[in-house]
């Protein structure tokens, strides 16, 4: 049976795929839980920060002119009129001929100019000698130097990582408005599949691709409802598909391909936006894409493990960040060059995406593929050991020993 | 109030940190469960894999020799003996002259010892039409080709990945023992601290370290109980200890170097196994480490914001990465060199983290640093723009353009 349509290359699918999904909507969110959110709106600062002159060392705020001779064999003794710890809301000034001590991060006192860190006094308390002078300006934070009111402090579209969060703190926003999490469905499907653990008849094996769909779409950043295996028999998924949760996408592995027995295929062939495709890729070569008939986005994947895997990667995991609400390179794991120090082979008109090991060379980073025995793409030691994908062009049928070869990195 | 004490370097102060933590116990955890932990036991395989020979391809069961000299002038004709949808029990035999019709993942018939893909056929249900030959095994994957019986699938120690779960689940296992994550009590320090989003009285700002540490140990993989600012109040801070959650580790920030109100240096300091001490590292010089009365590991970071974050990065993120259970360089970001593209100074005697820009430029990565505007470490403008940090080593006292610098990168 074969199709009717010719293959297509992976970014004529990609782009497909992602055509299916826009950005979650935006819900207001405590900054204490936006970890991994995506911004939905521009945060600008309310003030300039600081908010007020401020001292970047514990010591004494002074006149600088005060302190001008200062040395160790002529120290300059000044009373200290005010003590300020930090949050001190004193208006006290330094008038000329005397200090105020000071620590970090407090309000520097109307009429001082610099501070002495303490490090370069005798850190008195009713009065200091300071053995050194300190520049106009000496360790004060300006108003204002940080940032300006009004600055764009993060844009819209940035994922929410600590140090972005702190800054969001920092000018005053206990919350931000966020494009909520994805929610996932992910089934596999296949009636030799069996839950792992329990006792195998002939023919059958665990169900690893529920597992594998589920772990990499919360890695992803999605929230997932797993259902497991589904068996060979349309009914019963539509029956799945039928009571499910409501999920943002619909994510199934197996039956997607020229069998007579292709679950998913038959279930969903019939729905007017689902298309079953062949992409010009290796593994992953049949694709489903399209839309249940209530709108929802469905990716159904091939059942191999290690199809199912690349294929993950190459168009499910961009399709979930977009969901997020990141955009343009922000969807895909930056491209590194290795160099191979195994040689392989790559199929003639089909983009290759074969799991490998990275490892760090003298000369920068080294690739081979993850399969050490057989050569089958079915290789749970592929799962096991692959800490990256090697991405071999079309146009490319053999990969030497020596040669560059674009990898992506796919574990920490 | 110099200290006694001369700084030590970072890696010095990394290994006594690191000497205060180690791995948290193993538990049970079902692997739909277990992404993100660290696996406390080797997973070998049960079974040989595949336990038995299966179909490559959806296609026909065959004799080889019977196929021989088919082709699209010359097809051979069989009878097709029997259906082989994957999970098939069927036991019935390939004997010469026939076929049987067989999915992918389903077990090959005895007798046969070759696949004809269904593209190479007539599809045929009843009897089939052959147009090509197959070789000897031809899309058999025969059985322990993948993995033998008792091999090692993952070591303890491995952090379990989508793709190291689905191995699990593909021998079988449903669960696996893993360190436990970390729990850690995260609070910041300074009376002029106040949450994010409250008006402030002047000398005050908003809490931004409680938020940056919490996300960040998150980020790493602990649950956090984020206590927020405590005052500096040494009392205060003891009542906060005494009447914590249980949890393996207890993050301050603020409060540790030479002023007069470094609350966490008074309350902790007459602890036994408290120590605060400078490290040759800038920002991020002081630096507390220790333990509580009942054992409990401290770690007391600076209240700068960038130098909370430099040493988050230099010391906390490592710990919690052992308490899960990771080792050696497991516990480092991956070191990486890029080119300056803007020079800078770094202090003599102190090696420098600073934050950083990091760029794909035409040549390899590029690197600049965050602070844009002022040149402070207290920059919000850092935290919000950088997704790196730089390492210039104590010896180094100026970056200039076109130096390669050690990065690690921070943001996805």
């Amino acid at each position: 049976m074969p199709t009717h349509e010719g293959p297509r290359t992976v970014a004529e699918h990609l782009a497909e795929v992602l055509a299916l999904v826009s950005a979650l909507p935006a819900v207001t969110t405590p900054i204490d839980e936006a970890l991994g959110l995506v911004l939905a709106e521009d945060v600008t600062a309310p003030e300039a920060l600081p908010r007020f002159a401020n001292s970047a060392m514990d010591g004494y705020a002074v006149r600088a002119h005060d302190v001008a001779g200062a040395s160790p064999e002529h120290p300059v003794v000044l009373p200290v009129v005010v003590d300020l710890p930090a949050g001190a809301e004193s208006l006290t000034a330094v008038t000329p001929g005397v200090a105020a001590r000071i620590m970090t991060g407090a309000p520097v006192p109307p009429g001082a100019d610099a501070i002495v860190p303490v490090e370069r006094t005798d850190a008195g308390v009713r009065a200091v000698t300071i053995f050194a002078p300190a520049a106009l300006g000496a360790h004060v934070r300006r108003a204002g130097e940080d940032v300006a009111q009004g600055d764009l402090v993060l844009g819209a579209g940035q994922e929410l990582t600590p140090y972005r969060i702190a800054a969001i703190a920092a000018v005053g926003r206990p919350a931000v408005r966020a494009h909520r999490r994805p929610r996932v469905l992910v089934m596999s499907t296949g009636s030799e599949l069996v839950v792992p653990g329990e006792t195998l008849r002939h023919g059958q094996i665990p169900d690893s691709n529920s597992y594998l769909l589920a772990a990499a779409a919360r890695a992803a950043g999605a929230s997932v409802v797993r259902l497991g295996a589904v068996p060979d028999d349309p009914d019963a998924l539509r029956a799945a598909l039928s009571s499910r949760a409501d999920v943002d996408l619909v994510l199934t592995s197996g039956g997607v391909s020229q069998g007579a027995y292709d679950v998913v295929k038959e279930a969903l062939i019939g729905l007017p936006e689902m298309r079953f495709v062949p992409v010009a890729m290796q593994p992953g070569k049949p694709q489903g894409l399209g839309r249940l008939d209530d709108g929802t986005p469905v990716l159904a994947l091939p059942g191999n493990p290690v199809s199912a895997f690349v294929s993950f990667e190459a168009f499910v995991r961009p399709a979930l960040l977009a969901l997020r609400g990141l955009r343009g390179a922000a969807l895909h794991r930056p491209r590194l060059l290795a160099r191979a120090t195994e040689g392989w082979t790559s199929p003639a008109g089909r983009e290759q995406h074969i799991p490998v090991v990275l490892t760090q060379g003298e000369d920068g980073l080294e690739v081979r593929p993850a399969a050490i025995r057989g050569s089958g793409s079915h290789l749970v030691a592929s799962l096991a050991v692959a800490d990256g994908l090697a991405i071999v062009p079309r146009e490319v049928g053999a990969v030497a020993v020596g040669d560059d070869v674009a990898v992506v990195r796919i574990a920490p």
